[in-house]
């Protein structure tokens, strides 16, 4: 069994999603979106979402922290932005010595909807599909949270099978 | 008495700085650098920035912290990255309900050396000088702490003095 975070970070909405794996299926065991107003100062946003963050942690006890990387599409303001966010994301994994991975766009397509190059919907449904919601999440960056998650757990299913069938071939 | 903390956040090297003003004059109380090897994962190094801020703010007690705005000669992967150490910094006094400032690396030469045109080692030159200190900072990111740090104490003192004449001119 095992438990992932999936963090899409921002300074106004960051998603959260927590995926968990047993038997060989997936579910979604949490997922959502923490809002911080924006008439706030910085460090007053920032402190909530760390906060938020390090509950859900607490709570969940997730085996690992994914998050995308976000290098496109973005200005210099933005990435600051978003920098801040993922910084307090980070730190609070960090708090509870849980180790944070980092997975391109491209990648996290591949590993939800089988090409690295599917649209935005297609991940949304193919996330609802796979962890057998009833209908894909409403929130653009719950999904997101998800789908990063779900990379995370299929990469990290797949590293475990290599490394039993190493270990086999090693003993045989 | 005003004592600011100055900030230049960095994944690598975070400067800092602390000046105190009392009876019209300004000086260094502490700076330095915060230096993170860069073998050790993300969450690790933005945990340790945090803990020393955290560290130093508890032991200074601030007024206030102090970070220039930097979105110029960035791209948006190093972007990403001091947004990242920012994040944390304004975390750290946040934790503490300490307020944060932004001021333009123009703003800070001016309130340095005069103008907002100032070369890079006019303002080293000069943040030694203003601070009373034997030789100007060595390193590049506690000089940049500094700078920012006496750029908010002297904006405060400003506004100190502004609100104190109105009071004047409201009871006359």
């Amino acid at each position: 069994m095992i438990v992932v975070m999936g963090v899409d970070p921002g300074v106004a909405s960051t998603g959260f999603g927590v995926v968990r794996v047993a038997g060989g299926r997936m579910s979604a065991i949490d997922g959502g979106v923490i809002e911080v107003p924006p008439g706030e100062p910085m460090e007053t946003r920032l402190a909530r979402i760390h906060d938020e963050l390090a509950h859900l942690i607490g709570w969940h006890e997730p085996a690992a922290l994914a998050l995308e990387d976000v290098y496109f599409g973005k200005n210099v303001r933005s990435a600051i932005g978003v920098g801040q966010a993922r910084g307090v994301a980070l730190l609070a994994a960090a708090e509870r010595g849980i180790g944070c991975f980092d997975y391109t766009p491209q990648a996290v397509k591949m590993a939800v909807c089988g090409t690295g190059a599917a649209a935005k919907e297609q991940v949304q449904r193919m996330v609802g599909t796979l962890l057998g919601l009833p209908q894909p999440p409403e929130s653009d960056h719950a999904a997101d949270a998800l789908a990063v998650a779900i990379c995370h757990a299929a990469h990290a299913r797949t590293a475990k099978a290599v490394s039993e069938q190493l270990t086999k071939a090693g003993s045989a």
